[in-house]
């Protein structure tokens, strides 16, 4: 099973990790999530479910209900689905449609009846937008999704509104951090109307460095006019993000040894937690990113920075694991990597 | 050239770092180095060198004055002689008697005239204080030291008074540090009439968790008494750090995890200060002593003990360095030697 989330981008693949686009669609004549009744919520995933053959792309149908904790948070991990789908109290009537590779993952009954999203590797906006569409047509002919002449798409959150695409890139910006420059950049990024905040924390307290870049406005603006500007912003934040390398690389030896430590301490610990172990690899990302690291390949690197999440190292490792047990096994699992 | 140091003592020989054994001496005759010229003075070494071949055990005279800084600095590392002499401003008429294993040094004209030291890996102060005295006789009977009938040797300073006998032993103590019981330790040590202080440090704070115990009464005691005393002192001071060690063992993993991350760092970073360093080597040979650490051996760790020093490093390397050239060859030195 190749995973997208396994691969390197081929555009600024390296600072770039993923593209997403995501689309908020509900079907007409059936009332939103939050006035839906049960048994119109069921009606939403047995239509789903009896066109999905058809659409195509190997997708297949998951009940949430079906599966364990620890498969679900392996997904919100993979950011396949939201930690609210995952945690809502009620499992009823919500799954997914996901194929193999997991770069398509539809959300049903979430927020909206249908949230359709396509991922990539890199910096890759355009193409995974094209196969959105694609996706969303075929579905579009045989459910008819609810559309107003003058919004456009209409969504359960008036946020959504519109174009109902939420498009978005996860970026690695060590450099920026090291430099001192990083909440220049967040300041700048969320006036040109788009959001950036860290992937696992808040503003720019970001776990390993990951920051998420995404539209805010989905109406009044095109798609094409959404992905332009996202694709626009990413790319003046990753020239950013060189500059900033370029800079730590004239002290090379001050750079080499602070990712080489961190590569250190993450191949003898014994234990490591999940927080330190997110820091720790993003200093070893930026210094095999930098052809520093000479013991790592970049798909070992993306090979750790799943499996040493918690929900997937539980996977990896085939069992439910307490929070000491978790700290001990992603030790091993560092070193079953790295070899 | 078989160096004492590098060797790992049989009598326990992971804790007791080595046994020393100083002897102060002053020929008949000639005043105190207070109070004696540099005529005097080079009359002293003129005696010395002359019954030097006589004396045998491959002992060779070294002129302080021919050595450069980073020789003398070297000396002082391995504790052959003291900073003082080192450091002196006026490096005339002060020399040593060295031998190849260098495990007998004889500094000339410090603070006695002579200063005989006998040193050994382990706990072997009983094998050390024989070797000592065997060269004294021999000295003596050439030399005739100065000595009085009520008080004993008389020497410079009035605290070395009568056997002129100072022992010492360095120990590794990081268990007792790390379970927080070596103030009460020292506290206790310095009670029975000992003297125990961090090697490169003062008090309680040391560097490496070495320690230095030694006799400090010389007078109305015989050198089988300090001997033996020191000897009981050091094995209750041995077993109190295998005690601790047995307690950190209840916790296997907090342990491993302690000194493999030091492990971790001290092998990948690429710039170290002899501090870090020194620290980092303590939980290293902790690890290693205890059969953790399995990528060293007792030898290696000796390797790395010595050449991480300032004034051996740049032995090693074979010039000169400036500070920040020594941290960048400490983290090259290490990656040699750990292989």
């Amino acid at each position: 099973m190749a995973s997208w989330y396994l691969e390197t981008g081929k555009t600024d693949g390296d600072i770039v990790v993923s593209s997403r686009i995501r689309l908020a669609r509900n079907i007409k004549g059936i009332p939103f999530e939050t006035k839906a009744t049960d048994k119109q919520k069921q009606e939403i995933l047995e239509k789903v479910k009896y066109i999905t053959p058809s659409i195509g792309y190997g997708l297949q149908y998951f009940a949430m209900k079906d599966m364990d904790d620890v498969t679900k948070m392996s997904l919100v991990e993979k950011h396949l689905i939201s930690p609210e789908m995952a945690l809502r109290k009620d499992q009823e009537n919500i799954g997914i449609l996901l194929n193999k590779e997991e770069n398509i993952c539809i959300m049903l009954n979430e927020e909206d009846h249908l949230r359709m999203q396509v991922f990539s590797a890199g910096l890759e906006l355009q193409n995974t937008m094209q196969l959105a569409i694609e996706i969303e047509e075929k579905m579009d002919e045989m459910l008819s999704f609810s559309c107003s002449r003058e919004y456009g798409y209409l969504t359960a959150c008036p946020t959504n509104v519109g174009t109902g695409l939420r498009a978005s890139v996860m970026v690695h910006l060590p450099a920026l951090k090291l430099t001192g420059n990083i909440s220049k950049i967040l300041h700048i990024v969320n006036n040109f109307g788009m959001t950036i905040r860290g992937v696992y924390g808040e503003d720019t307290k970001s776990q390993g460095d990951m920051y998420q870049i995404s539209n805010n406005q989905t109406l009044g603006i095109t798609e094409k006019e959404i992905i332009s500007n996202l694709e626009n912003i990413t790319k003046k934040v990753v020239e950013q993000e060189r500059l900033a390398r370029k800079y730590l690389r004239k002290d090379p030896i001050e750079l080499e040894n602070r990712v080489y430590r961190s590569f250190g301490i993450l191949r003898y610990a014994s234990k490591i937690n999940s927080e330190e172990a997110e820091d720790l690899l993003s200093d070893v990302k930026l210094g095999t990113d930098l052809g520093i690291i000479e013991e790592l390949t970049d798909s070992k690197v993306k090979e750790l920075e799943l499996y040493l999440k918690p929900a997937n190292l539980q996977k990896r490792v085939g069992k439910a694991l307490t929070g000491f047990e978790r700290d001990l096994e992603r030790a091993k699992v560092v070193k079953q990597i790295i070899g």
